[in-house]
């Protein structure tokens, strides 16, 4: 008994792909879980005022690491490299209503936006 | 670094739908992984003689789950319920090379075919 907005994303991805990881203006955070061993990768693609201009995402985790990772590209499109890099798993989880069991997958994909920004700072 | 086949069912899973769980010739397995939450539906449809004519599969899991449904939907059509109910999760795995730390996810796959013979026998 999933949420709606879950199955939503789920169902229908945002933001699924690649960008290309040699741009500079591109950061690209590869993250994996302790808890299940899944994998996420995500990119941002930021313009010169520091907003975030551009996310996509690709995972090979289960449907609530797909909804989350989803959720979050849309949320953080047009935030500052600041405000994403404050985006808390527990906020995601609750917007999507995840069962507990499943928080380490809204925690990948708060992982991989850290890692994203961190990679992108360092290629500056 | 996944496997390859992993990859090809999970990028192309065979066999992803439902079929009709009020046909008397259905049995419907639905099963829960305790290690990581997710879930799975796989349905088999089975002749007079006792073979598997038909399979299909759902779920919410994560890539080696997809990957590991998939494949056994291929394997299990043909096979007599018998032959079905002794696939291991073990020759799932090996057959797509899992790591160990997905090794739950092939279990949901050998969990999901006898949950579905057995609503199968139920129903006769
Ligand atoms: S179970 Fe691994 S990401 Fe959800």
């Amino acid at each position: 008994a999933y949420h709606e907005k879950v199955i939503n994303h789920y169902e229908s991805p945002r933001n699924v792909g690649s960008l290309n990881k040699n741009d500079p203006t591109v950061g690209t955070g590869l993250v994996g879980s302790p808890a299940c061993g899944d994998v996420m990768k995500l990119q941002i693609k930021v313009d010169d005022n520091g907003i975030i201009q551009d996310v996509k995402f690709k995972t090979f985790g289960c449907g609530s690491a797909i909804a989350s990772s989803s959720f979050v590209t849309e949320h953080i499109k047009g935030l500052s490299l600041e405000q994403a890099g404050q985006v808390k798993n527990t906020e995601i989880a609750k917007e999507l209503s995840l069962p507990p069991v499943k928080l380490h997958c809204s925690m990948l994909a708060e992982d991989a936006i850290r890692s994203a920004i961190r990679d992108y700072k360092t290629k500056r």
